[in-house]
């Protein structure tokens, strides 16, 4: 299937929000926090003599530097960086192009004379080729942005050195830390060189070998258990589980090796079926943040890393190139706008690291001392990734709204924006998620046939469309493709009915048995404390009154579409905690209104309890 | 209220049976896996020159050691002990002399001088305290079931030691893992010297107070975030609450400070009511061996360590001698007969960690490389408290089936057993747990009234007792009390009838909504994979169908009473993990014959997936 990269760019609506706020508040914070954090002087330290000690606990923290400047190069690309922004992208550059070692090595806790470890002596922990992935996908997107060469003149070095190490014929490892695989197939496609993409390969393909030297972990953590192939589920560490598998869809994409598909697709298919949690989070254990047994999906203990949602939506994005499956999306959607949004505060500077899906009344009190158990988002952690892999995420929103698959313009996310391809240009206005009304009005069209095919969600029903005010066919398979010879002024019009729909789960889910959530579009919906009159604990929620909820807006949520329900409260339960039965049925408790808000929304005001599952009896 | 202990001996039966298997199975085990994992030598290497290397990753493997020592001197003093083992605890001891320090300090760890740590350097991780603690246990054992007094000169040492640096006027510390408070308490009591007792208070009242330097786990983890009188619930690393509430429960017998009871008799019922499994085990976190939130009892994910069970026996057994509470054995019972006993597989050698409530199908393919995951019971740990701790606590069974408080004889676990008090001496016969009828004959009686006090099970209903044939008075706050003047030859007998029990949960427990479980007795039972012929999570049962179960022996459990028991089964489920609702109601399967086995034997015959919590629709 071929795919081209269209010309998209995010104009209004939440995406556009979310895109300003990057901008204006997340970037000029994560810099502050990068200078502030050590990661900035980490690499500056090793250019001057009586350098202060390395900061921080990990070897991969130059990957914060990276991540950041890769978000700042679509910034800086699109005109629309803070101020402030190219200097420290120049500084950052500048210092990475001196700390270079003369043979292409890079990272500067290994380069640190003083560092008890040596470079390549644990490529299980040492997150060196980890490290590289990410120089790798900042020196592209500056090179395709900006048309600056200078990071790819040093991700090209660094690679070679890898590639001469580690190639055909070379030391048979591979790195405890996948995401070097889709780096370096985006550095074939830069540059031609077949090299990276063969060395992509051997990557993926020696995991399951035992050719990792593990200590603390499990080999599952580092997806090392079994060949890539013949893992039966997505397992592990689940942000090294998703970048490995989207960068075997990335190889499979460009040599079409069907067993690497096959392995794909079943994994996804399993995962979808029995390991994402309800928001499209990845991963149910804080212990080794792993990803858990089929159907281990709590809410309250979810350990759903916003990196993992990044990483699940790198993976779909893939399936859906090497594919055009609009199942793919479908997750992608999912993730978007719940476990990934969650992950970030109203105002842009603060973090969840874990994105649960429950808090207790316990957790009103929490310190925080605990990643992953803290009342409210933080503004920074020890463990910094998922704050830059935002930064770098939003930054490329408008890449993954459309596409041109096998000729034909794929529309995949709906949003305010400007689309364009070879054949066409199309303004679309639509104010979803909070609507699902979608307008398409052409501006440019070559006069020739072309198909447009708009994807509909698989929450979707009674979807209609038009062209020009004409009803259009059908869609199958999730896409509604219309296909003619188009003229500016055209307007095809799509409309995706968001009544409030209730969801269970799977009877061999059992953290969330006996529950239901609450979902309009693509949104997932939650009670937090101080929308509800009793304990949110003590809500109790028929399908029925979840139909019957009204949508409307909120003061203090200014833009989001919030669910004012009608609920059932339970009786104030007896104290036993497994009391025997048959126990007495408590006669009902009273009904009363709650609101429900859109999940990526929770925890902007006072720690508070909130659920997304609440009881049915 | 004046508490003594009583003489008695388990003499058949069920504790019996565990008595036998931890003297002819556990123990060699243990002694054997003490010197092949390292534990003997890293005290001898220290009285050699040119020794190996330290073994193994903790500051606290002599502990392992001592609660070996403690549990000889049990069955040493009761002429119990195997081959090898007198010989064994004579070498060690002897050891353990030599490598004292001249100063009374002793830890094999720090005083190795290639260790990187230095006494006392890091109260927060190094166990020296806790390592006391263990010390004088073994110590105490000794010198009161041996006569044996040499350990206890070199805990005395050690403490006097202690007491000296940490004592009033002192460095204002205290130690990251509590034990040494219940261990200090004992030491008074069996030397008399206050100072003691003193210092057991001082490092729970140091607690809270910001004294201790944590590095990687919060201050919840060592119940330091606040002073131990004001914890609102119990908190942080199970192992380690459990453990300094029974030190506090040791200081308030000793002292009657008041304010500690209050904070104990707080903590114990918030603790009973809110985040106890239904085995009784006490942990839900793998991260951070945590207990969690309140009614945070995932049965997967449990982390319900064999340690926290015994502490959490200790701490009841000194609740019920402060007060003579029998609630506080209904938890002791539940938890010997669940949480406890499950640690040890069936032929003594192998030791689960964890102690699960469910296994799901993932698990029977589980490597087991992460602690607590594996399928069955393993043979050893890195971190081996457990075994050892269980040689100990089997070992001292008989010390916790009767006492006399306030001058009555309570009997308060039912065994095979004879029971010697000044006034008394009674030869009790049961089959208990798996049979309620228990005959209590005198043997020998002072001719003066004297009361015996039976308890009665939080769990009995229509429970029947006779003297000599003659009915008598009901039971009242848990004890069946007849007082009289007693002859050789009187009997008195109890009947616990055991009809098999279904148990729900609390509506706040959300992970086990909407199921039942399955009791007899004080015995949880569970589900085996091999036991049932549909899949266990397919299984669905209600509490008549519960009621209607038989009980009887099965083969391959010799002993064991099982139950028949004829479930419902689920139809397949569709393969969607969120359907939307209200979903079709799927016609109900067949019903068929499945197996409950006693939760405690589980995991002994080919790994396979099982439940305690089992769905009810």
């Amino acid at each position: 299937m071929t795919f081209e990269q269209v010309n998209a760019r995010v104009t209004k609506g939440l995406l556009h929000q979310w895109q300003v706020r990057n901008s204006t508040a997340t970037i000029p914070h994560t810099i502050g926090q990068l200078r502030s954090a050590g990661n900035v002087d980490n690499l500056r330290r090793l250019l001057v003599a009586d350098a202060p000690p390395y900061r921080g606990r990990y070897p991969f923290l130059d990957t914060d530097l990276y991540k950041t400047l890769e978000g700042l190069a679509y910034e800086i690309g699109a005109g629309t960086a803070p101020d402030g922004a190219p200097e420290f992208f120049d500084e950052v550059v500048e210092q990475i192009e001196r700390v270079q070692a003369e043979d292409g090595y890079l990272n500067s806790y290994f380069q640190d004379p003083a560092c008890a470890g040596k470079p390549w002596e644990d490529l299980a922990w040492g997150h060196e080729l980890y490290n590289l992935g990410h120089l790798i996908q900042a020196a592209v997107a500056a090179r395709r942005r900006m048309g600056d060469g200078r990071l790819l003149a040093v991700a090209v070095k660094f690679a070679d050195l890898v590639v001469a190490r580690f190639g055909p014929g070379g030391e048979e490892v591979t790195c405890g830390h996948p995401e070097v695989e889709m780096a370096l197939v985006e550095l074939f496609r830069e540059t031609g060189d077949r090299a990276y993409l063969v060395q992509a390969g051997l990557f993926v393909d020696r995991r399951g070998q035992g050719k990792l030297k593990h200590r603390i972990f499990p080999p599952e953590y580092f997806q090392d258990q079994l060949p890539f192939r013949e893992l039966p589920s997505v397992t592990g560490h689940a942000v090294r589980m998703a970048y490995l598998a989207a960068g075997a869809a990335d190889i499979y994409r460009e040599t079409g090796d069907r067993s690497l598909f096959e392995a794909l697709d079943r994994l996804w298919d399993d995962m979808t079926a029995t390991k994402l949690h309800l928001t499209g989070g990845l991963g149910s254990r804080h212990s080794d943040e792993a990803i858990g047994d089929r159907y281990e999906l709590p809410p309250e203990r979810a350990y759903a890393e916003t990196c993992a949602a990044i990483a699940t939506m790198q993976w779909a994005w893939r399936m859906f190139q090497a594919t055009g499956g609009a199942k793919y999306l479908d997750v992608f959607e999912r993730v978007l706008f719940n476990a990934y949004a969650v992950g970030l505060s109203a105002d842009g500077k603060a973090f969840f690291y874990d994105n649960p899906l429950q808090r207790r009344p316990d957790h009103e009190q929490r310190s925080g001392a605990e990643t992953g158990g803290e009342a409210l988002r933080r503004s920074w952690f020890g463990c910094a990734c998922c704050p830059p892999n935002i930064v770098r995420w939003t930054a490329q929103l408008g890449d993954h709204i459309a596409a041109e698959l096998d000729g034909a313009l794929h529309i995949t996310t709906y949003a305010g924006a400007r689309i364009e391809t070879g054949p066409i240009a199309l303004a679309m206005e639509t104010e979803y998620p909070w609507d699902g009304d979608v307008r398409v009005v052409v501006e440019r069209a070559s006069g020739e046939p072309y198909a447009v095919r708009l994807r509909i969600p698989g929450w979707a029903r009674s979807v209609t469309a038009s062209v020009n005010g004409r009803p259009v066919e059908e869609a199958e398979d999730g896409w509604l493709t219309v296909e003619r010879v188009w003229a500016a002024g055209d307007e095809l019009r799509l409309r995706l009915p968001m009544p409030v729909r209730a969801h269970g789960s799977h009877p061999y889910l059992d953290a969330t048995r006996g529950t239901v959530s609450v979902a309009r579009g693509p949104l997932v919906y939650c009670v937090e404390q101080q929308d509800c009159p009793v304990p949110v604990d003590d809500l109790v929620l028929s399908a029925a009154q979840v139909a019957g909820a009204a949508a409307g807006r909120q003061d203090g949520l200014p833009g989001a579409v919030v669910l004012q329900v009608t609920a059932g409260t339970a009786p104030p339960p007896s104290a036993e905690l497994y009391p025997e039965l048959p126990a007495e049925q408590p006669e009902p408790g009273e009904t009363v209104p709650a609101t429900f808000v859109p999940y990526f929304l929770w925890g902007n005001r006072r720690p508070a309890a909130m659920r997304v599952w609440v009881r049915n009896k």
